[in-house]
């Protein structure tokens, strides 16, 4: 009589990423309650090859053609042969809804994740999230999907994962506020006035995280914050008024849930993805892990009200969020534009708000049905910031965005 | 048709202590809610006789027979009939096991409740439990019952209140740690040396809580803490190892639960006795109320590791917590009497766990499997307690224990 349970077979979307390895650490602690069915593998040619031979996945999806025949090349010369290897968003879906995937992790970074991910809700597969697109872009859509399909979406970031720990206290009405804990970043002391002049290594430098280069300046300018109300809003079906954000620099506890009785639950953890991953994977089971959290190692924790004129994404982000549908994409894509234009130089820190700010205003609000109609929608307001930057390029002699 | 739930029916052992009284103003704010059947208020008759005009119980119990006779005279000067007045431990049954009564919120100091809360589990009445002793000296007992019975008893301090709340985060086998906060006390600073000298005044300022006064000097000494300690192995079923202290000097977080995969859940909340008896009284639901902890308020958390050497009362707790059965009774009869002494000017404070150690050395350590037999081996702790000062008061001219 075997009493071990079958492993949870998995499907990552986005596995050479870093939400991508952690989850493969997981499995690699837990090989008797976890299985690697499939992975997609984006664009790194090697380091999917290394996990096919590690992990021997069923099939392989890699961005594109050319970097799927290199593979199978490569597999080939490993004398591989029982490894299907895909490609393109029709390959990330094949990923996504293969009949014996349980579970999929989405952490394909941007929009490229949002089919995969509703088909997956669609194939009626528990859905772990790290892909911010799929809940600030689609959210209303992918919501109602896993509704309708009765599909668990757990979030895997560290503070919709603490906010989700934190709501097994009471009942979604029971719940009060929501409040994301947020670093700050590394301006969240400077002075107004010097923003104007903060350099894009100053921005890269984050003082809790080692994050993309995206993520980690919107964290400088509390953007990535922003979508993360949007996100809460999504998960946890509450209105923008009710996510708060307090600033707590040491990023010990990952957010809190305050209750409609007064008491607030917090959760602490050590700052390792690892650990909303196997929340994830495990849910709604807790695994014995060595991932410590030493309270004796604890001595203070600080916390602050963010400073909305310091930092104008927040207001933005709240003013999207209660907009709901295109400016939430709007958001999430003017961003994305206007940070690489930032990180090319072509704009300062302070125009990257800025920029958000006059995309939001030309587009009107809809509520795109399909996932198509929110690629377009994100193509458009990629589109109107780029026509933003550049009208404001040609205005840079006399004045500045 | 009505859809207002018939009010929980409320019987309140300790009615006019501190628990009682924030009992009452919980049924004061929420009468569609809760309703006072019965009442234990002891020894005093003018605080006794204004609930009885303000709650009109069916019965009241007075601590004697004397106390019962001046409460009837005042009642009948006051044209009250229908409350029917007992008195001494049969009439605290009475009050905690009436037929229809829901809720027994069990909150008289010290070994004086134990039968009548017993009484009530028996009876099958879901407990609030605010009296240490219940726990501490016949936990073994209450608990073996409460299980039998299928009896829920829920935590009315601020500790224990939190760690029921963060253990709805997982499983009892999903606990790996049990963390306490500790304010510390008064004298968490104070340079060892200096403990010799401390005086009565001295102890009896805590910084955080105003309480009465043994359980003031029980927080300078941390004896408190190490009561909860045992307070917590027998509600959650964990062993001592499992229930650690954390010295946090703001009380904000009252209590964390550790689970197995590294995640810790925290509660937070105002320093109102009111929130854990709403919480009790409406679990498994929460009640809206305006008990509301502002989190733009907090700025600074402090927490340290308890110095051993400085609370040796901790140590003896966790020895006590241990060994089981009349070893905590011992630890909580030995230390009511050397705090006695110590408010009497008779001893110097580090003379209080010197005399709880002296007296768990001496008595043999038993498992009283009746509430009788609990209350004998308190008496004897006690007497033993007793003995212990005096022998040591006759010492006193060459040296002090």
């Amino acid at each position: 009589m075997n009493t071990v349970p079958t492993p949870k077979r998995i499907a990552i979307l986005g596995s050479t990423g870093s939400i991508g390895h952690s989850t493969l650490s997981i499995v690699e602690s837990f090989p008797e309650r976890y299985s690697v069915v499939s992975l997609a593998a984006g664009r790194n040619v090697e380091d999917a090859l290394a996990q096919c031979l590690r992990w021997r996945p069923r099939v392989v999806s890699m961005a594109d053609a050319q970097l799927a025949d290199a593979l199978q090349r490569k597999l080939n010369a490993n004398g591989i042969k029982d490894i299907e290897v895909v490609y393109g968003s029709a390959g990330t879906i094949r990923v996504a809804t293969l009949p014996d995937v349980d579970f999929v992790v989405s952490a394909i970074v941007g929009v490229a994740g949002l089919e995969a991910t509703y088909a997956a809700v669609q194939a009626g597969k528990t859905i772990g999230l790290a892909n911010k697109e799929c809940l600030v872009a689609a959210g209303e859509l992918i919501i109602a999907a896993a509704r309708e399909k009765n599909v668990a979406l757990l979030p895997i970031d560290s503070e919709h994962n603490a906010v989700h720990q934190c709501m097994r206290g009471g009942t979604r009405q029971e719940v009060r506020n929501i409040w994301l804990t947020a670093s700050g970043g590394p301006f969240r002391n400077m002075p107004l006035a010097e923003f104007e002049h903060i350099t894009v290594e100053q921005a890269l430098k984050h003082p809790t995280w080692v994050m993309g280069r995206r993520i980690t300046v919107d964290s400088a300018t509390m953007l990535n914050k922003g979508l993360e109300i949007i996100e809460a809003c999504r998960l946890f079906d509450v209105p923008a008024s009710q996510v708060k954000v307090t600033v707590h620099p040491q990023s010990t506890i990952h957010s809190l849930v305050e209750f409609v009785d007064g008491s607030i639950l917090a959760q602490l953890s050590v700052t390792d993805m690892r650990l909303p991953v196997l929340y994830a994977l495990s849910y709604p089971e807790r695994v014995p892990s060595d991932l410590n959290f030493d309270l004796k190692s604890l001595s203070q924790l600080d916390f602050s009200t963010p400073d909305f004129e310091r930092f104008p994404c927040l207001r933005l982000a709240y003013e999207a969020a209660e907009a709901g549908g295109s400016a939430c994409i709007a958001l999430n894509a003017a961003d994305e534009v206007a940070v690489a234009a930032f990180l090319n130089g072509v704009i300062p820190f302070t125009s990257i708000p800025r920029t958000i700010e006059a995309v939001l205003t030309r587009m009107p609000v809809t509520h795109p049905a399909t996932i198509p109609a929110v690629l377009e929608a994100d193509a458009e307001a990629r589109s109107v910031a780029r026509e933003v930057l550049s009208s404001a390029a040609s205005m840079a002699t006399t004045t500045r965005i």
